[in-house]
């Protein structure tokens, strides 16, 4: 059995076995929580795209500073707190390929705002591009209900170079390639990695 | 400035411009501590392979349970525990490929015994070799003072088949790739790489 941090558990007979009214009921539930379910379906989607043997994707643990341990009872973390991931949070390999990507969601309409990139995320990432790795973003606007991959070359030009600190959406339907969402995957994000990278 | 989980801090530059009486006695000195260093020499080694654009590869943090956040003075994370690792420690490209790798060591002189690798672990690397990334394990034979490339499917074999429960010595030195030691990079294990995957 495996446990994401937000305490959901990953179930995959359920997943493939599935009743189809109540598949329904569950599209229009996920919808509404989009937003906080990015995060969700991308690790049930790696979950899926391990067990069917397609690629290896895990997700970085968040790194955590430890201030105290208690070994009285074990090692009991007392003390401790959240540290910025300095790389991205996801990376893998897919048909002998690195892969690295970070993903995000916004509510705007018009725009992906870049001000919740880190610097060095940024430097990461041009760092997997140089060394021939696959790097990109997985972009979700919730308020169009739409998920996009976007090359990290496009995010690191605008990172550097951009007069807004932000990405318009317009640049997403151009240039970036909508990632199909349903059920098992949750997101097709490697259908999209395929079209863009090895066609 | 860059802070590893034990408190040590990594400096390029004192590294670079380094004395060479002064390297005598921490050569001493670092052989003496090796076992408690490798995961040290790893972390140094890639932030050397990063800073001079050879390759990019990281540690992944440690997975921790949370179990109790204060949020009173921001966000304090009061009770949690360690979690096991269901992947390896390193990952990263190098020169467009996917690179997979655990790093143990022991104090036997004999033979590197399997008990500490975990069967998730064991799972992760089929999975590495499955989709063309290229897996391996670094293992440190203090004893000895030697440091070994060996190939996953190795280790796989062995945790698999094999009648003991540990890989001989022997097969380090007739199959391994032994692992030049130095001060920058500790460990040139990326040389090892380069000869049994790139030749």
């Amino acid at each position: 059995m495996i446990r994401y941090p937000n305490g959901k558990v990953y179930k995959p007979s359920q997943t493939t076995q599935r009743n189809h009214k109540k598949d329904k009921v569950e599209l229009s539930k996920s919808a509404s929580n989009r937003g906080m379910d990015l995060e969700n379906d991308i690790n049930l989607s790696n979950e899926y795209y391990r067990d069917k043997d397609i690629a290896l994707i895990t997700k970085r643990p968040t790194p955590i500073n430890i201030v105290k341990v208690d070994y009285s009872h074990g090692a009991r973390i007392t003390d401790a707190y959240f540290e910025k991931q300095s790389t991205t949070d996801y990376n893998g390999v897919y048909k002998g390929r690195y892969l690295d990507f970070e993903a995000k969601n916004t509510k705007s309409k018009t725009s992906f705002p870049l001000n919740n990139i880190e610097k060095h995320q940024i430097e990461h990432l041009k760092k997997v591009l140089k060394h021939g790795g696959i790097a990109f973003f997985i972009i979700q606007f919730q308020a169009h209900n739409q998920v996009f991959l976007l090359d990290a070359s496009y995010v690191i030009n605008y990172y550097e170079n951009g007069e807004r600190k932000s990405i318009p959406y317009d640049v997403f339907l151009k240039d970036g390639i909508e990632i199909k969402q349903g059920f098992a995957p949750r997101l097709f994000y490697l259908d999209a990695v395929e079209e863009k990278y090895f066609q």
